[in-house]
């Protein structure tokens, strides 16, 4: 796919439009940590939240939801069958989906579950370097949800496991990095404090679920998914420059998604091919 | 049941009164996104939370309890048993109950649990207008825990409900409306930033547990769903006048709770019969 | 083991710096009411949570974790497995684990587990009156997570505990007493809006588990415990004297956390040997 000739922050602020208008039903399995704060960031951003994750349940609801996260953050082993349940039937009807393998590689049970998975094609993987690699077959993983590895150290991983999925791979770090296999985008947005709040990485899953459903199976999936890196962390910074600290900041976040308008973004952004 | 002498305003703001000395003992069964939340509105409010919703356990509890909350939002087995379990530990023994069917009627294993618990008699049933009507046995439910009915549609539903469980019926939306099958209330308070927090609604089905547990078996519960609704409702008022965005508005509306005086309450409650 | 040298605000303010630079690794196997809170109590110390609990992760993480909760909040069926795996695994090699015994005596499933559990010999046992006295083996525990009994007559339940675990035992009120079985500390900061938060008390019980971590097995685990007390409590000092309600309150808990300074730490540290 070639690249769009509009500039990536104008898409940006195109699609969060979009979003806005359009108020995608995103379907969430997530761990038990996230989920309150992943619904409310899916709310501020004008998306529409549903946590359907019980087997019989997921795998209908995920052919009438616009996209779904699977995040294996705490994997029970209910929600692990819901899990193949809700990936087997988005992948069966079309539904977009992101997988975020949290942890796979140093944890057994997720790793088995995150490649079996793979099987139905997310249309993004998101993760921290470790977990990429790991996903992609190399390496050992980091310890529980830290990074051990250096983002750009995960880029030919991250493009091997693109061509593999024939999806996006994301991988999360002070500068984001975004391919589809050929073409890499990197986002140099965000602030600390994302990392100071749990769920700050996982919910950024359910918001590239909203943003990616926004576009058909052909259409360029790492533009969208770049739109929804760039809303995310431009709306970081914004709440960071009020912030007394990571509480303050997880409240300020949500606020500032709910608000962030187009000139603010466009002004911020920091986004673009390389 | 004939209508109070007292306003509903003035009844409203004694009820809180009463619920701050006694601080109700409320167990919930409820679905995992917003369980925090929850507990978090009860203390606020000054009710005691307990969240006891494994299967031996369930049962006991709901008879030391005052009164009981099964919230159908993510009904996990283990947790469906103990809803059944709790359901019937407190229709035996007198605990008031509350049942919030969260998207029944779209979804199977959810929609058959509600059938079965309504068995128990729940002295409050409250949802959004399609839950309602698919509850009562009618439509086919909204898309998760959206609405696609209006609440004045779901009035004779709600009626009907109300008059086969023998307990009171609350639609919620712009206007709630609260009925026990013969008398209604409507509540005009609120503000939209409530659906933008998830469990804004979820939460108020404990708040209802909670006032409900005050007025005895033979008392009028249809006054104290209504004084629910109305604290309830004018404390997000209160805190949507100060709030930037939801995330602001979700914490402030916890301070309101906890601030909210009888003579803001009385002077903005807009809650009548009707 | 004798009394330090050094005052014990001092020691905390050493400890909180040790923390800080560490980061140490936190497994939590905690109830679903308070992950979300207890993850982000822990972060804004500068620690690091991972929630792992399920059966064959729990076990093989409690090697790497620095230290682990478990809290019998919710103790589901799977978690329950879980539990035992990590306690076993931690008492294997040496990974020092706090249990918190979350409404045991009053409930019937926990109070068995908990039994269970206590072989493993946790490091420290966190609870409030009623909870620490049913885990000794005496009286019949409180009303859900209420206490009923008070601290000090806590004192004699919880020294006897402490030497038959060869631990600390902390016993939670207005005034904290920390006891190894020979030494006492009393820990008198705080403030009654922690009680209006859930997980108030919950993710003490994580920042214990990080403070003890830092300590070697033959170190003095009841300085280290009293550090926590101390550090987590000045903190919700700073906090409510800024907060408008519960809800601000706990968000601006998050923030003196990350932001606590020795100077403020030592200053209104009530922390003392008696």
């Amino acid at each position: 796919m070639t690249r769009p000739a509009e500039d990536l922050s104008v898409l940006s602020a195109g699609a969060l439009a979009r979003l806005r208008d359009a108020s995608p039903l995103v379907q969430c399995l997530t761990n038990g940590v996230v989920t309150n704060f992943t619904a409310n960031v899916l709310l501020a951003l004008g998306a529409t939240p549903a946590m359907v994750d019980i087997p019989q349940e997921a795998g209908p609801f995920a052919k009438v939801a616009s996209g779904v996260l699977v995040n294996l953050g705490t994997p029970h082993a209910e929600q692990r069958a819901a899990m193949a349940e809700a990936a087997g039937s988005a992948a069966g009807c079309g539904t977009p989906w992101v997988l975020d393998p949290v942890a796979v590689g140093s944890l057994p049970v997720r790793t088995a579950l995150a490649r079996e998975l793979l099987a139905f094609a997310p249309a993004v993987v998101r993760g921290n370097a470790s977990e990429i690699i790991a996903v992609a077959g190399d390496g050992s993983g980091g310890r529980g949800v830290d990074t051990t590895d250096d983002v750009e150290a995960a880029a030919p991983a991250a493009a091997a496991l693109a061509r593999s999925t024939g999806g996006v791979v994301a991988v999360s770090g002070p500068v984001d990095l975004l391919t589809d296999g050929v073409r890499t985008v990197r986002v140099a947005n965000g602030d600390a404090l994302l990392t100071r709040v749990t769920g700050g990485g996982c919910a950024l899953g359910a918001v590239m679920a909203a943003f990616v459903s926004l576009v058909p199976a052909d259409g360029d999936r790492l533009a969208a998914t770049a739109a929804a890196v760039t809303v995310y962390t431009v709306a970081a910074e914004v709440a960071a420059a009020r912030a007394t600290g990571p509480g303050s900041f997880a409240v300020g976040f949500l606020d500032a998604l709910a608000g962030l308008d187009e000139a603010t973004l466009t002004a911020r952004a920091a986004v673009s091919w390389a």
